[in-house]
């Protein structure tokens, strides 16, 4: 396909190889040049996310946060300008979704499609070609991106036909990893004054839960090892935001993610909002005295 | 070894015919008779607990609560009257640490030995040789339990030299379950507004997590099956009680343990004790209006 | 002073009579024309926010809500856009610290001044002309203005110079109140299961405050008289929304603020949005199972 | 009347003044006999609890918890074993619910009476004869012990027929006035952040309270004046752990007091729990990253 692909940084970098390495014909924009360089010969490059999409099929966004996926949709230079009618908006930036059903209103005024489709899983698994994709729209035009979900990820999952309900999901993923996160940090506190060490636990529930995702986080914060952050505190705590935000347009409140909101604002006040979000487990740490 | 069994719930029954399987001699108490014979002609029914102890090298207790264990040790008729000098006793329950101390105190006092070994899965892992014990007490001790452990689990984790330890490690496992379970039901419930199939979540944090009891207790919930009780809320409350308290002897704040406190006790005000614990669930979908 | 008047509400209209009874000169303007008109005779009608403040010194907003105080400030026929140079817009509408530091800009750039002037009290203290003022602005600005704080309310309060700081000190007092609904629900639901009567506890309460707000509150929930709302749950819920928001801001963790919205988000999502707001106690009874 | 005291703190000193002064004979039993003396020769002091109470109508208990109150009352030297029937124990120490429950069967048990009078007020009010007296028990022995209430408060409250009662009113006191100390904590934690003077906030709510109270209490917090203790954090956390117990008998959740329990725990586990426990207003502060 004709693929447009805006924001290459960790994710977006690994995910517009892949789709390269599928054959696909890549035009990419990225704030910052080199980035879009580093990609090769085969890409061509251009100075605006208008200039990138105007022959596309579809266009892949993956940006750090609602305003940035609006500046590149918006204005004289935008996606929303350049795209052409029929072709597709697959945003997979984990956004609000009061943006993702603003973003689909939008593109339909323009005779454009919108599709979510969020992804689940770090650089490393974007790189090795592992991401699931959670993707939401009409179900004509998911199928239509199929080819770019194939080369993007190892599993791709219908959330529904209105595309915030995509992002609805992405955000509750993150929340149950954050949950996860937390109740590490608070249980390592309890067990450290217990004196027992918090690497038997970890080897415990490595046990019971026999997910590399409890291996792996539970490490992490065993160890204390936040960076450098393969996923920033400040960007988790975006995304806890932005559940609450979805749960309050659905009526559904969700204590255990205020709770997380909390906790993640605390660690940003003292400072620590570049570290890995496992560190929000810190917290817990400085509360019991630690 | 020559062991005495008490407790025969489906826990205890599991472990104890485990125990016969692996060539020990059991002599088994238990309130109801019947269980006891359910075992079959290869083991001795006492009539009282001090009389299952003694001639015992060890007894395992595997019982529903503090009071249940502190009825069998005490006393005339008890484990630790009846219990022959250096004969261990292997605690199983999920008690309380403060118990676990005061265990540990009471069996010195008598010059017999005391060890914690917290068991983590249901009843169908327990039937299957395939429990994880979480031992706790003198090293040397705890070593000549290995059979013991051997016979009922498929890995055995040593959390400390102070058996109320591994009672610590027992109720923040659980703690990590319970959050998990929480977890599902806010999310679950968030969806379920936004028009999202939560089973749809379900294969998305299956393939995510990569983990059986992700699977295993999201689809409990997403089903709403909490009938039979796997595990009863009940008994889920109790360690969330317990936990808190364990918490509160480490001087560390449980934010995540309150919460869960919460909508466990509002769940049993509500008629939900009985149900499986998976069921808290309910709460959420309560409080979204659903 | 020659004073325009947007919003004519039960706040709005007590306020804008107790102007006219100071012998101020007002214009008013009102999306419901019926509203104006029952101020009487010696009141001009506009028929746009702009027409309303076309030459006045002074104009006060006293609307429900951030949307509504940008609808009658931008555009064509806002107040922005026919306030005369150096006269002050008043916002005495209880809006988010984001939007009155928008308005601030907004204003500076035509030249204009804008002063935050929250007010606490019910509709029958703005009536008797009782209400607290907090102010803040330029010092200077703030001054000009006292005639007509000196109009509506018993005393006046300087929260600092720039306009959004009152908007805090009002959202942090709202916030206090939630929270005493909320103790007293919690305690109300406790002490029935015990048998208490809640009019016992509210007298206790009432002679160890010795706070007028208490005794009202705590009477509302204990005869649980929710209707006819005096402060609706769902402005309510909105309050504690942007006290979170302001919080968020300040980079200041209130994890009180975080329980009461999740409370009145579930009393909304079950259908008491329009009660009043301290109708969230019987949130506390419902989870008691009452 | 003819009456026993024991506990003589700084609230017992000061009750146990009033009495002598309203024309009661006292014979008082403290620990530590030099407070005993400092009460002056019209006192008798006796060298045990039993001792005291062996020619009473009533004896007043006023100690710090409940194990202080289990000590007095059990053994060979206590309270039950001295006390003459039908005189009455007339409980005034802020206690569980569960130990006035074991209390009122033990003194059945002992054919005398038991009362539970639970007071509200530092020592200064206990001092002028102000506290506020929450009685319960049966209506006749709670009336014979009227000459009592009116000797230490200026009001008697009549909680219930079931002395428990009386002790449930007195925890959710407390908790109604810790509520408090957290609302301010985190308000003036948000307000710092937003360079608002914490006294500009304390003004505006103590005109809208109108409640000595919250003039007490957000003075001190203002001023950050947490030493000496008024009343100590340790045994504030104690009420609230024991109002939580409370709940959980009567299966109501009370989520604010699960806030209050944790943020008292992490102030203790930091080092203050010897402070005022208005102190606790200080983690909003750390968590803020003041």
């Amino acid at each position: 396909m004709e693929i447009a692909f805006i924001g290459l940084g960790n994710m977006g970098s690994a995910m517009a190889r892949n789709l390269v390495g599928a054959g696909h014909r890549l035009t990419v924009y990225n704030r910052s040049r080199a980035k879009a360089e580093a990609l090769g010969t085969g890409v061509r490059i251009a100075s605006s996310p208008g200039e990138a999409v105007r022959e596309c099929e579809a266009v892949v966004t993956m940006l750090a946060e609602d305003s940035a996926v609006e500046d590149v949709v918006s204005g004289e230079s935008g996606i929303a300008h350049g795209l052409p009618n029929e072709s597709v908006h697959i945003g997979c930036s984990t956004i609000s979704t009061a943006l993702a059903r603003r973003l689909a209103d939008l593109h339909a005024a323009h005779g454009q499609e919108y599709v979510s489709a969020a992804v689940f899983g770090r650089p490393e698994a974007a790189a090795a070609k592992k991401l699931l994709v959670v993707a939401a729209g009409k179900t004509e035009t998911v199928q239509r991106c199929s080819p770019v979900f194939d080369a993007i990820g190892r599993q791709t999952f219908m959330a529904g036909s209105e595309p915030w309900q995509a992002n609805a999901v992405k955000l509750c993923g993150n929340f149950l990893l954050a949950s996860m996160i937390e109740s590490f940090g608070e249980a390592y506190a309890t067990l450290r004054k217990a004196d027992v060490d918090p690497h038997l636990f970890l080897d415990v529930m490595s046990a019971l839960f026999g997910s590399p995702i409890y291996a792996n986080y539970g490490r992490l914060i065993a160890d204390g090892r936040y960076e450098p952050a393969g996923f920033a505190l400040r960007l988790g705590f975006k995304d806890i935001r932005l559940v609450l935000e979805t749960a309050r347009e659905c009526g559904s409140p969700m204590p255990g993610a205020s709770l997380l909101h909390d906790r993640m604002l605390e660690a940003i006040a003292r400072g620590m909002g570049d570290i890995d979000w496992s560190g929000v487990a810190r917290i817990s740490a400085l509360h019991a005295g630690l």
